[in-house]
């Protein structure tokens, strides 16, 4: 069994993206420059942005955090993210979700310039992905299949079953996968909340991707001798072993199916730090308009 | 075994429509109005254009055939696609494909404005459906879940194998399967050219579509019992028992293959028809504002 490392993946990646500022600014050319919108203080919320805002410090692009109270009206978040869209300095920005209620996420995600999407949230480049056409992924997708591509893990032809059809994961995850693509060309089985039996599926799996977003739900009589395992879930459960009181487990009970698989990430440190480097790279691609 | 009559249901759908347009008559409103475009003198594209019209005549709509020879220049067509975007009395067109090559498709397709693309093949559009917003779904799978509806073929947790991959079948079959809706929420298996051992999968399939593009590609051997079958192929092969001398066939070998299933469509007659019903349905709903 081989661990995949995503903390090693994405600190070697974060370096090549510092190399690649420094000869951006040699040659004079413009700093990508993130912007993060955040409305309100959901703590989890505040998390994301200050590790994204650290980690385009941490590979020298320019980034701003706009923080806004949660009385903000719908009116004024539009008013903003239109004033982002013009503003030529701004390579891409993201609005950090959940908003407050009173404001329709999507409303303001049709409302993004497609161009500055780094999310890869927008309808428009959603529709681009599904038909193959460049522009920027989404993150946590995206990370993934950079993870298989940097392992070297063979995927053509293989049977890859996807737990979870979420929009923002599972969905495009199985699109991904499934495409004419070099670590793609997958079979892809798509499950979800209403799959009857799921076992039989994620047992006949080369490559299982687990984004359903329920602890330790894939167990090791589900799992099949040899198989490539991505669990994407992140969850704080108690723990009595360490000094906080808890700890943070996935969606795959690692502990036993670890050893039943050729290559496994674990939680916290596989697919989690390649969701900012996705970002990151797609914030690169919007400043050289390259979608 | 039943057959799904995609004719009768199709003449069905027709009639549902042509009585619309009687009311919106009655009321003083707007008659749909679908224009296509055809470039060129593609046999093919001659006969579903002409078909397209002639579907817009049976239910009362207005329709506009705009033909051009194919020596017509790239910009020419961006320019007449400029002018059907700004034209209100266009609810919605289709540009005929294949085009001459000297004319990128996607170039032209990327120009049309998305609430007037009832072929639902932009990529906003696309996009809009992977992730659940109202939008033109694209003709053939439209029509595959009408089908599935008017026959109330129960499809949720149930598994449903895809063969093919294509942007405008295969790929939106799949996502339109997978998500949560009456006829849908499947587990979805997409297969395509490089899917190993096909016969594994399609055994194992309650719903089989198949949209591959190999004449009786789809044997008994490999489709389970009580099965229902959905057939998207059409192909002309020679036959000495017509007067023509040819006859069409699927992607699945019919004969053999119809005595295992619950339902199956027949190729002609199946899955066909209801491809320009799902157009004009487009068109209604681009003609009432409703995407």
């Amino acid at each position: 069994m081989e661990l995949i490392d995503g903390k090693k993946i994405s600190a070697e990646i974060k370096q090549e993206l510092a190399n690649e500022v420094c000869l951006l600014k040699e040659a004079g050319q413009k700093i990508p420059h993130l912007v993060a919108v955040l409305v309100g203080s959901d703590p989890a919320s505040e998390t994301y942005v200050a590790s994204k805002v650290k980690s385009c410090q941490e590979v020298g692009f320019k980034s701003t955090e706009m923080r806004y109270s949660d009385d903000i009206t719908e009116e004024q978040v539009l008013e903003i993210v239109k004033k982002l869209n013009e503003d030529d300095d701004v390579d891409g920005y993201i609005v950090q979700l959940p908003l407050p209620k009173h404001i329709s996420e999507q409303k303001i995600l049709l409302a993004i310039d497609p161009n500055k999407d780094v999310d890869g949230f927008h309808p428009y480049n959603v529709g681009k992905m599904v038909t193959g056409l460049p522009t920027y992924l989404p993150a946590t997708p995206a990370g993934i299949v950079e993870l298989l591509r940097r392992y070297k893990i063979q995927t053509q032809g293989k049977h890859c079953v996807v737990i979870g059809r979420s929009n923002i994961v599972g969905t495009p995850m199985s699109v991904l996968m499934s495409r004419k693509d070099e670590y793609a060309d997958c079979t892809v089985t798509i499950c979800h909340s209403r799959t009857q039996n799921i076992k039989e599926y994620t047992l006949k799996a080369d490559i299982l991707i687990v984004a359903l977003g329920i602890p330790h739900f894939v167990t090791a009589d589900m799992v099949r001798e040899g198989a490539v395992v991505v669990d994407v879930g992140i969850h704080r459960v108690p723990s009595d072993k360490t000094k906080s009181g808890f700890r943070l487990v996935g969606d795959v009970d690692f502990e036993t199916v670890a050893p039943k698989c050729s290559y496994i990430t674990p939680v916290p440190g596989g697919v989690g730090p390649m969701t900012i480097v996705s970002l990151l790279q797609n914030t690169l691609k919007a400043s050289k308009g390259l979608v």
